[in-house]
């Protein structure tokens, strides 16, 4: 291979400075979910491609990543249907595994075939790595990390507000100002669809309201259109979709409009008591938002939507809702379930936009030993394995070359402090600390060397 | 699907316990590279074929997970190559991707790829899962984590010796103890190669004695005579393969036999002065072992192999050694490197069966609060809130049942504390906290319940 090497499209290497900021994240809300009661699970990477098609709607089905089978399991390829054109049967004959494409239909699974060893209700967060075929754009990867924490096994709505909360305490451990939890319910959705004689096309009716944000009014108005939904009927949810006022004046406005519609009754009731046990947010501002549909099929209750802070475009940085049938597709039913997942990218984007990693995180030593001779500094091994018991992060520069160019490797690196141990400090049983930030430097004894950097 | 859903061989779901017992090992191991002034990176989970392929042996290649290509590109496949029986041509030509087999050509990959980003010598640590199809077994998997940290860009023999006291540290930190750290030299082993007349065999030589542990002396007599080594040169290779003595002994019976061989002059020396600096270990016994030779066709220097304690038998827990030429193939040369890897998944099974992993493991979460009815339980979440922020792990549950099942719950999930809060005591603005351990409750003023925690 002559050329210089390359990654799949959509996929990224992580440099020191983004694991860092990363993990830096991550610490803060596993943290939050441990806090919350939730318990962290993992499953392979590589699912059963049964437990994952058919899951995610026709075209979440396309962009699974399918694994080819190994060895000689792929001379059962299917070759008529090849040339038939019915790519599925072929891709089916040669790959039985696929990459997963979320964490919640793997959880469900988990769910279901761990039921024995779990107690319910289960509260679970994992944090993993999905991949989907998508086309990929800024901020769309093929490969990325989610954070998620579901509830199964329990329909109260305690879990629905006490993932407000989460997400509340999440954002305020990131610093993160000004973003917005938006709330819905698919019982709002349903009412409506039934009150402009649509409730026959909900899914495409949710679908279309979805994509409000990215089309706009006219484009949602089409999109109903072409699916069969009447113009009437659309001009019916106008006024619903411009309502004014706070989230309970809405609610009422709303309460008025479907008075009739029996679906809609508990979700008022259920948003009603999510406001009522929200009122003091540290980081959040909660707004019901009626549009909000979520495109995913299986949430058949609350819906959740976090939008980043208006200065900054970059969409929406967390999301949720409450499911009751999810296991059911695994012969596990009456499990309802809740969950909610935080974009791990997108919050480090936004986070480096607002300048919100701490400089700490910029430093990934606290000393380097410069080098004048292998045999002078392996003196000082005993030391170094003190100074790292002591939790310091130390490097031996490794090479014995000019003094200049390991110096500049220690500015280049950002390294504070440098020691300096040459054959005369050697003679002397002494040692210089040199700061890198202040530029001086102090000869002190080996031995006070670990109290010196205790202080 | 009607049948119990499962996942697929050789993968594992990790329940809530694992979880907490794989990050423990994770944590303390990536606390040592960071001490030794490791920095973090993250690659890819599928590279391009191209990049995997050839670099692992004919059999490694055939372990390889690729992944399908998607949508319309499989109409491509070439079935021609199908129907002759060609299946490399067959999948290269619906697969362009592939999983990750290891982390070090991956690493080799990033480090010609983002060489103008990074600063030399690089020090890198990585962890992440690795795929292999191999056929599954005890303690073997087709999704496993690897634990790898690296040094390319320096030849110096300290980084030998600081990966002899990483080692150290690491299993020091996990408090194992009784593992011994097994070295040798590939120059070592092409001296014994050219000795016994069989350099040209230097490969097959390697991988024949690689192989001592699991079949015998007979089996690798046998295995070398069936690669051409003649039966004269084998029993040439008896006497030094049955050397006794310590480190230094066993060096001064290998020199005086190796005296005319150029290339075991260097590895001799070294080796020397890695056991000279490695005196004071304080967890792992140093050996060195002229049979351990490690399969990877890519090691040239020294090499490293830490057996468990010998009261489990459970094989090498940890490896490395230095490469010369790992870049060389993506157009980069002269970037010598070493590396080593701990074997996650090894050390988790030795720590359960020394019983190494504390209790404090085991508990999940500090306090469970139960549950009269949700108007009531949500007085609370105020206080819940502020404990939370207190770093403590609470949980509401979540529903208004008997207090016995609610009881059994907090039994069966070990959580030490309990919060009763009734309408009684919600008229007396108090609460109870029952301690399940010692089963004794106390009645407190709500005002006082942050402060009964933080005692």
């Amino acid at each position: 291979m002559a050329h210089k090497p390359s990654i799949p499209k959509g996929t990224r290497d992580f440099l020191p400075q983004d694991v860092m900021r990363r993990n830096f994240v991550i610490h803060r809300i596993r943290t939050e979910f441990e806090r919350f009661g939730f318990l962290p699970i993992q499953t392979p990477a590589m699912e059963k491609t049964e437990v994952l098609l058919g899951k995610y709607g026709d075209e979440g089905d396309r962009l699974i990543f399918k694994i080819l089978n190994s060895g000689e399991k792929i001379r059962k390829a299917n070759s008529d249907a090849l040339s038939e054109g019915d790519l599925s049967s072929f891709s089916n004959s040669i790959s039985e595994k696929a990459l997963r494409y979320d964490l919640t239909v793997p959880f469900a699974r988990f769910v279901v075939q761990n039921q024995n060893e779990l107690l319910f209700p289960f509260k679970r967060y994992q944090i993993q790595s999905v991949w989907r075929a998508d086309r990929p754009q800024f901020g769309r990867f093929q490969e990325f990390t989610q954070c998620d924490a579901d509830v199964v096994g329990s329909d109260s709505i305690i879990q629905e507000i006490e993932f407000v909360h989460l997400f509340d305490a999440a954002f305020d451990q990131l610093q993160i100002k000004g973003a917005t939890i938006r709330i819905n319910h698919r019982g709002i959705l349903s009412g409506i669809a039934n009150l402009i004689g649509a409730s026959d096309k909900l899914i495409p009716f949710t679908v279309a309201l979805d994509k409000l944000d990215k089309i706009g009014i006219k484009g949602v108005k089409q999109e109903m259109s072409t699916k069969g939904i009447a113009d009437k009927a659309i001009n019916l949810l106008l006024p619903i979709m411009e309502m004014k006022g706070d989230f309970i004046q809405k609610l009422d406005q709303l309460e008025q409009v479907l008075v009739q519609q029996e679906s809609s009754r508990k979700a008022l009731a259920d948003l009603r008591q999510i406001v009522s046990n929200c009122q003091a947010l540290k980081s959040l501002s909660l707004e019901f938002d009626v549009t909000l549909a979520r495109g995913l099929d299986y949430y058949t209750g609350a819906i959740f939507e976090v939008a980043a802070p208006k200065e900054v475009a970059i969409g929406s940085v967390g999301a949720g809702g409450r499911y009751d049938n999810l296991t059911a597709s695994f012969g596990m039913k009456d499990m309802s379930g809740i969950g909610i997942s935080f974009g791990l990218d997108r919050i480090c984007l936004l986070m480096e936009k607002l300048k919100l990693f701490p400089s700490s995180l910029d430093a990934s030593l606290d000393i380097l030993v410069l080098n004048f001779g292998n045999d002078i500094v392996l003196d000082l091994l005993p030391y170094i394995d003190q100074l790292r018991a002591s939790n310091l992060r130390v490097m031996i520069y490794p090479d014995h070359v000019k003094l200049k160019k390991q110096l500049t490797y220690a500015d280049q690196l950002g390294v504070p402090n440098v020691l300096i141990y040459g054959t005369e400090e050697k003679e002397l049983n002494s040692i210089i600390v040199k700061n890198m930030d202040t530029h001086t430097q102090k000869k002190i004894f080996l031995t006070q060397l670990i109290t010196f950097f205790e202080i």
